[in-house]
């Protein structure tokens, strides 16, 4: 998930050849209901309209599993339910029509998005698809000119849905964006609009108990570049969202070794649970730069590779870092100072260390950080830029200047 | 304003004679739209249903000094507009109720409020008794046993509303909560309604360039306090709370000195505006244990006696600091090193250099910190006692153990 979706507009700053120092104007817009804590799937009952024809959208059953299935039908035992499951990781447009049929055959009045970031993304695109007179990949598809994500202006109507999250991750549970794939073109891109605000999303730290390692490693990943991605940038002094963002970013840093280590640990998981939530929800990012050039590269690598979304990010930062290095000079050491806790050595040396750290945290949870580690090697790189190319993905970063041959030297330095 | 606005959930945890340590449950939810910079009270125009008849609320006339008056009227140059004037600091029953009448009268559909938290809460009122069928004092008034403010459980509808702030201070402008006093009784009291939720606040930092040396510096001490209030209580494990809360309270200490050199700097004007929006709009609290003594005894006293709000604030806090140091006293050794920076001395020494530096940074903004130096004296403390007593105030603080003779503690060490 790549944009916040302030009222529609993206507040994403693009600062070509000149470094702005000031907060920028900024509209915040943000109205889903949290419902956050132990035992709290019980009250959707009480947040979706009883005569609601409801479609419980989830993934490959490991709802099933944990307890959280049987929590949601119980909860729903007075309301009438259909469901639709098999959306997968990276949802995927063809997946996805299948079940806007379902809603309109079914005339379904409510969505709820049972998962995690992919399974909520895909649920955005369900109830957004549902009244749009034409191909609803034109809403992702179709971006304005020089935009990275769609702000699908030509929305006009969404089912209303809600969402029980299970996977911290991509803050999908509390903003307005989804990022969708197709398999028949290896695309995945994303779109955002204010109609895609949950009403309300039910975050239980104990649904996360029994996570896999890769995909609790996956998610904390993804929170942290979400985080980095709308800070390490441009200082604006705006001293406030700097220190947000840290602060999320060092809580990351101490609750993800206790969640490692101990998966039952809950102040643990709730303290991820909530760093996701407002990791990507516009209370970070009012009138600062953004970059998000590590998610787009990140995204190109998972269509064409199938790399998880979370070890794509995990390869792309520290490489982006690097041959950034000038231009973010300012706010890496400021990152390696409050955030890393890194006090002595040159600039260069402070830098250096900021980027190997934040490479060993990656590596500390088990994801891996070279394209080599997944079998990528410098050929498969021409591909990569290509799909950019194809996306139009030809400026990136927050000053617009992440050209494709910026883009081809974060890969190669990567491999 | 003494409550966030947690749909309609007060969320405010009283521990008796426990430590929680763990975040708690929680509801979030806070539906304001934000406008936020340089010369946006013209986007006031689109914000407003164009077939509303507008009431316009403010105070003493200084929107007619600095050109707000004049931008708001020009932006709803389409609207129809009627006026309503003179809303004093601490907003009057008596002069809200004419505002009513007003609305009644001539079926208002959408108030605007102009200016501070002052006409902001007052604003409250009035689109909560517009169709209010018993005296709207009711709303404020009648509370839950035990509780400090009111929930206002009868509120079944308000007139929307939206508001351009003109002074950071309350958070009004961001959540559901207000307070009310009254003439005829020396009551100042809170309430509190997700109804009352503003549709949109404009916050132009430049409105703020003309503000008095003094409105300035208590709105940046109920600001602290607010903070202060959500942060300054139990280990509740809740990292990033706290490193919000804290982040918020450094900018203050950063900042406040800048503005009240030089009042055009829209920066430091800019980073204010910000942190009293969201000082008080729930982003700092979920899960995490309040305390509000210090509003408490502070309403008390500006009800009796007319001290500023944050004059109030700036004798309470100190002196309940020193009060509840063994309580507070993990979280006061977390404020002393990370908010304060003081590194050196016994625990009991960096307690007492936080109190300290905490009545400095006040008494530097020009607020004395001394009931003394209000003319209040041991003989005005009975007084008060006994207002709290009046107003069932017995039970305050994160644990609801400051009785009457915790809170008489209190003022005595404030003398």
């Amino acid at each position: 998930m790549c944009s916040d979706c302030n009222a529609g507009a993206l507040n994403i700053y693009l600062f070509k050849g000149e470094a702005f120092m000031a907060m920028q104007n900024f509209v915040f817009y943000n109205p889903v209901k949290i419902i956050f804590g132990e035992n709290q799937i019980a009250e959707i009952a009480n947040e979706i309209p009883k005569e609601s024809k409801v479609l419980i959208t989830y993934g490959g059953g490991s709802i099933k599993k944990n307890g959280v299935y049987d929590q949601v039908i119980k909860a729903l035992e007075n309301h009438t339910v259909l469901e639709f499951a098999g959306i997968e990781p990276n949802p995927k447009y063809e997946t996805l029509m299948q079940a806007i049929e379902v809603c309109r055959k079914e005339s379904i009045d409510f969505v709820l998005a049972v998962g995690g970031g992919s399974v909520i993304d895909g649920t955005k695109f369900i109830v957004a698809g549902v009244n749009y007179a034409g191909d609803p990949w034109e809403l992702v598809a179709k971006r304005e000119p020089g935009a990275f994500i769609s702000s699908a202006p030509d929305l006009t109507s969404a089912v209303p849905f809600g969402t029980v999250l299970t996977l911290p991750a991509t803050s999908s549970e509390m903003n307005c964006g989804a990022v969708i794939s197709r398999k028949d073109s290896a695309d995945k891109l994303a779109f955002s609009n204010p109609l895609l605000f949950p009403k309300f999303s039910v975050l239980d730290p104990v649904t996360t108990f029994t996570l896999p390692d890769n995909q609790t490693s996956n998610g904390i990943i993804d929170i942290y570049i979400h985080v980095i991605e709308q800070y390490l940038t441009i200082p604006m002094n705006a001293p406030i969202q700097d220190w947000m963002a840290e602060g999320i970013l060092k809580t990351l840093i101490e609750e993800a070794p206790k969640v490692m280590q101990n998966g039952k640990d809950y102040d643990a998981r709730a303290n991820i649970m909530w760093a996701g939530a407002i990791g990507l929800n516009g209370w970070i990012s009012p009138g600062v730069a953004q970059d998000w050039a590590t998610h787009m590269l990140g995204h190109e690598l998972t269509a064409k590779y199938g790399l998880d979304h979370g070890q794509t990010l995990a390869v792309v930062l520290p490489s982006l870092m690097d041959v950034k290095r000038e231009q973010k000079s300012e706010k890496i050491l400021q990152y390696a100072r409050r955030v890393l806790g890194i006090t002595s050595g040159s600039d260069e040396e402070v830098i250096d260390q900021a980027i190997n750290k934040t490479r060993e945290f990656f590596e500390g949870l088990g994801v891996k950080t070279r394209l080599s580690d997944y079998g990528i090697t410098a050929d498969g790189i021409a591909d990569i830029v290509a799909q950019l190319d194809k996306h139009g993905l030809t400026a990136l970063g927050e000053h617009g200047d992440i050209d494709l041959k910026a883009s081809e030297e974060i890969l190669r330095r990567a491999l």
